[in-house]
């Protein structure tokens, strides 16, 4: 025997083992089969593994099909497994067989090797805990990395996901209430349009990020659905009855968190369109926080030659070669992340899609590609909101400066003068470079009392006052 | 002036038209500049435009916008649009500005001059009816063309796309009455696996399908909000007071549909996260379509080399050189339309996130795309529907042939003598390609008799029984 | 028997037909099944298939397996198909088999009503020209289809989509040259950075052009290999020994390309790798003009409160409600364009991916995809070019004021004052609302006269002279 | 100062920094602001940072922009970083500024630290080596980053993914020619076609790779082309002439590539179309391996209930409830390999597209999701070839019944019957379910003589003889 490991066995026979770890004989083949690529699983699946064998094992205990010393082992085992213990012990890549399988075997093996420690037992004993017959009792791979993969995408979201959005919301809500009123020139098409006030932009993208926390909130009923219970293949074999109830219970209290049984475990394991639609959901807010960020730059631009009429903290960081020079780091940043969002919602898609019969076989694919989503929009949101947002300052002078130069503010006379003669004003004023005003009186249009009187940009900017904005209550989405 | 041509005006100046086209200036100006490919808007596109344009005048008579002769004039003619009878006079393509201006302007001309035409004056006249100062009273293109988009989505995903859904969930409904209890093997990984029953799997696609569309349905409450009213920028500029309030109730009125005003006017012109989300719901439907068809497609393989436990209806179509020989055409049909939408939702996120400042301006590109994918895959699934799932039928032979081969059923053995000898049993039966009964007994692991008592194809199918299979109503989704 | 119609016969029995279409039995029955969606093939799929017709016929007569007078007719009536006489006689969308084969058989029926016409027999007769027996002859769907797909895209590539390249890459050069010299500040992360020349900028867009070229040009060798003589699964069975070589031989004295046989008709049949790898240069390219076409956008801004280098010609559209604003249109055209490209990539390679054993059934869709993103790219592209780059003009007077605030251009003292101090003076120049010059005499770091002496934008701009630009032919884009 | 740090100074001010790591002040600041995600640089792009920096080092030698001690010192410490000697000095993820800056001045601080470190000097002294103003002389992040990015992505293909690929290319020319003349039956539409040979298959496959590596490697020649002389913004601003000439030769050497200079600097730097070139290779290449992972995985199907023609080498990795279920864990990992790959793709594609003016600011993201790919395709395709493809054996018992079973042999009567009598046959096999020579002879078609003189698989799999196979060599893929 190899010095420093241990043997142990799996179904076609003894492997060595590094003795100071807790995985066993099939995590061990795995390793040596499956050397391909650096992505591992995130802490969170592997916690979710630990909550969902602890589930498990009081599931089986109360429906008779484990007897108490072993589930309460197992349980002690699969709690710190859930606290993180032995993130060390899952060596293997997402590169592996498309049920997840591995993985799973890997959590049954280091909680049995576990839980026969506690026990007094040596590790690689299989007994009086063994990872198949007992860990895995009343499950399957099939039914238990799903289920797993459900727990996560759903305590990331909660916990993570949700969380950073509002607080981005928040600092945008603040925004909004500190630009309330100020006036600025609108743009369409790039160009400039008609008067506006910044707080109307801002509080845009508060509904923005509203909606999109209503968005991937609105996905969480699915995800808490889970197809434990369906063991192989869906059909429940070897599970007892009530298995599945006793089972979503139980993880229901450890996780303060509302998760039934699919009553359906063949759609819970062939497909996961569940984690498809969380998965659009946030490449819906993607998209959406790409063009927010991407607005954020362009209105920050400058110090100089660009719009300049947003002043964007400082982060400290700087050009290699332009001294001094500051960068929107931060909204490019966030672009960047929204577009592995995109990019891993394609994934995620076509993993779904390519399942057959009575197990989708991209399961590891799937679920590393969406957690990856959640975790980095959650970072990448809660870092845009306090270190770009919640710094964020007006150019007062260029806002004013820009809005002299309205061009369209004479919009507001078509209803006076007719869309005709308002295009007179405006092309006018473009030939001969000139103000509307001078324009519109030279052409003998409008005197220009009458223009002043019409053309107002704070007026206009809010025809409807300001209290026409937005006042409802966050999340109700014009829904009521 | 050239024969069979009238001459239109607009702020540029004259233009030529062909006589018998209702379009104006500045669609014929249009036309000459966008000689781009060949996709047009679909018809219930323009006819959503009629509705709008509708209901603009009702609002606009209501507000003291128009007076009851231009507005009734107007209604008219928008109501001949919104049935189809000007579909020919709109001849843009899709590409155009990102604003949709163009079509916009398109539906204001040609409403102006059949209004005009319908108080007794000729086309080209701009009077009575003005396609800027009254078609288009209170609004502009970048209010105007987003509330198109949504309805046409609205009503196309509640007319077309969610009736088929119900046919297709109804004909795997029956499919699962027809197929109950009959024994099948299981495949995970496409490996033969345990015993199931054949209305277990046709009850989880019919699950998918109640799931698929509750999530479509789900994007309808965003889907209904529309930004009209908010005019140049969102600002509201040049619309009275209520207008979008007053244009929702004459909509809603119109299409028996509950439209709201969007509260941030701004945020439905420059995004259109709900149309992402709509087509987000599609991308999920399409990806668990294509696993169904694929496995229905897998399932009637052969006739006499493939799997072979399905029987595909026959459409009378076949092989240019292999005479009598029948594909499962209808399930590759639903598989590529499932891979349009599939793409088509890359083309709408990316669209969405290319938006700048006050308007999004990839509007037509996104709206051509979703739309496509609504009616494409409505199209597809009531084929599907109607021409194969409703006619298929099992081959029972192949069905019990190959339960009678199945290796695994021994899993259940595995509470009886763990699952390290039933790992032996079926490594010997491999290995002598024998049964795993025969196998069993020869390793002297379990009588003839415990072997048969055990091991029942049938009660191991559903091991908790037929009533266990999920009988509540479709669409509660485990919510409940 | 219905008025107007005539009876088809097939192996499945008589159908009716209208009689004034070619189209035969297997073509109605399509018809009846697919009812789906309003796609349909473009009519440059058609002609190449009226040429694959043809160049089948002549090798089947150079080979024996048509005597003469068939191959004749045969010819002439693909010859009117390839000329689009036939184009209103394909009334099938592309949601049909995966294999085309309906098309196919739309093609074989077509020709052989109208060769039996030519000779002098009636629609419907299948004598003496039958659609399988002759027409198809040492064809089948499986090899005939992709071949078709082959042509056309190559026919696109080369005649539509090149030709248009070339065009934009004449127009940048054009715009290159005029604008030699001038010098404007570079932006990177959208701020301010050191001055360069505007031709340096243009210089780039020509060369994003050129290897845009090479690269769609790149995937032609690939493209022309054709699986033609494959018949029934890649085989070759009832083709005649040379079929293939003699085949591409006709079709490349028809189409003065040269094509060849691919050696393995398997892996011509069972996956278009070399339609993906041609969407890929498309999406590459794609992804590229729209980079393009936003920098052009963005430089164009204003015309007031934007970037405003730029001046975008005007193409006499404008706002439905701000009279006589001004839209880049045209940018967006392109923008909106290069998404859908990307968006049809992503079907283009799923559909690739889906195949199975000796064909690959997402065919339809798959081309029709890659010849909608070749068209609308080359239309757009040509509009681009010839409606908006070849008129664009610069803002002087913007382009010197910005110069005049180049911040940054203190860069160049780096190697003088060291980085560290030369990030003193533009922090100090911020702080103080002033110009680096002041900024850096004031901190006595460099005296006024020596500063004089570093900071020229103008020799800074282009430090290695403008020679220094590139000024190799097109299209060696490195590799020499 | 915190215990176990040193102070490090930048432009802004001092710094703690770990004592015993070699970054420096602007990487503690970025470490602080991108509190975000897991993801970091692969080792790869950290040593090809150290070959640029070694390149430089010696071209500012050669230009005279260096002294020869401090280039000296650089191109050690650079040495060290590109053997890997400081993978764990660069603590930051990729969730940084677009442009790669901090990643760049993380290696320039590490450079600077260990160079003076060699010359007797303490870390954080910036003396007499400073990492701005000696170890990134004459460059900038602008022109360094996206260097660094091009070599390591050339040097990822030459090194990892090419030889990876040609092990897969070799395993399947020598299953090629192991299941040479075996008679199969080929499958379109997943359905029974006429007879072929298992050679065939396999010599597609053989070719799918070869044209993969072709296209890979076409890709180079564009990859190998460097902005590296483009400093701020492309312009070459303080670097001296015929730097970028001198640095490609030293880097040319160093790596024996053979790397150019960009003659556009700003081409390099505003756009990554030939990152965007190679990971479209990638895409091609994963959408036909997906196809050939599947056909694997469908041939191999069963062991009894499939189509079980191939035999898949056992992993020794089994079910957790199933005992001693084999499943194609290595197809499935490829399948997977491959749909991360055309997700990425998008990213990619989207960030290229995503850049304005000087820079493209998604560098970070891109060349993280194209390194990805390669990574991971490269390791998938080696164990792919190695556990998967090496193994394959035929199962000769069920290939032969099948081809008993093959009910289409029957086209090849097509020449001497006719279509339409064939079809006759077809159809009557099918309703009486007999075998077609039964069928035919009871029509009176044919005699059972003369069919069985025609009706010959063995012959029909080949018509025109195994020597028609394709012998050429590797790579010439049709083009000669």
């Amino acid at each position: 025997m190899t010095p420093g490991t241990r043997i142990e066995h799996d179904a076609f026979g003894p492997v060595e083992v590094p003795a100071e770890r807790y995985w066993g004989a099939q995590t061990q083949r795995a390793l040596a089969v499956f050397t391909i690529g650096t992505e591992y699983f995130p802490p969170c699946l592997l916690h979710a593994f630990g909550l969902q064998k602890m589930a498990a094992a009081r599931a089986n205990l109360r429906c008779g099909a484990l007897d108490a010393e072993r589930a309460d082992a197992i349980e002690r085992a699969a709690a710190e497994l859930s606290r993180g213990r032995f993130d060390a012990d899952f060596p293997l890549t997402i590169w592996q067989t498309g049920s997840g399988t591995q993985t799973n075997m890997n959590a049954n093996e280091v909680v049995a090797n576990r839980a026969n420690e506690l026990l007094g037992q040596p590790r690689g004993g299989k007994s009086p805990v063994h990872p198949n017959d007992h860990v895995n009792a009343s499950q399957s791979s099939n039914d238990s990395f799903p289920t797993v993969m459900h727990i996560a995408a759903t305590l990331e979201i909660q916990q993570r996901l949700l969380p950073a959005l509002a607080v981005l919301r928040d600092s945008l809500a603040d925004r909004t209430q500190a630009f309330r009123g100020v006036v600025k020139i609108a743009r369409t098409h790039l160009m400039d349009a008609v008067p506006m006030t910044v707080d109307q932009a801002f509080d845009a993208f508060t509904r923005q990020v509203d909606l999109g926390m209503e968005r991937v909130a609105g996905t969480l009923p699915r995800l808490r659905v889970l197809p434990q219970g369906g063991t192989a293949a869906g059909t429940g074999l070897n599970a007892p009855p009530g298995f599945d109830t006793a089972f979503c219970e139980e993880l229901s209290r450890l996780t303060a968190t509302a998760f039934v049984p699919n009553p359906s475990k063949f759609e819970g394991m062939g497909v996961h369109d569940a984690l498809v639609e969380a998965s659009g959901a946030l490449n819906t807010l993607a998209s959406s926080l790409i063009k927010m960020a991407n607005d954020l730059r362009l209105l920050g631009s400058g110090p100089r030659c660009g719009l300049g009429e947003l002043r964007i903290p400082d982060d400290g960081l700087t050009s290699s070669i332009m001294p001094g020079k500051r960068n929107p780091t931060i909204a490019e940043v966030l672009v960047q992340a929204g577009l592995q969002v995109m990019g891993n919602h394609v994934t995620v898609t076509m993993a779904n899609a390519s399942g057959n019969f009575e197990l989708n076989v991209a399961k590891p694919l799937l679920i590393h590609n969406l957690l990856q989503s959640i975790r980095v929009l959650a970072d990448a949101v809660r870092v845009f909101a306090l270190r770009l947002v919640a710094g964020l300052e007006l150019n007062h002078e260029r806002l004013a400066a820009n809005v002299e130069n309205a061009l369209l503010a004479v919009t507001v006379l078509n209803p006076v003068l007719g869309y005709d003669r308002v295009a007179a004003i405006v092309r006018e004023a473009l030939a001969s470079n000139r103000g509307p005003r001078e324009a519109a009186v030279s052409l003998g249009l409008i005197s220009a009392e009458d223009y002043d009187r019409h053309v107002d940009a704070a007026a206009m900017a809010a025809p409807h006052g300001l209290s026409a904005l937005r006042q409802e209550p966050s999340g109700t989405s014009g829904r009521g």
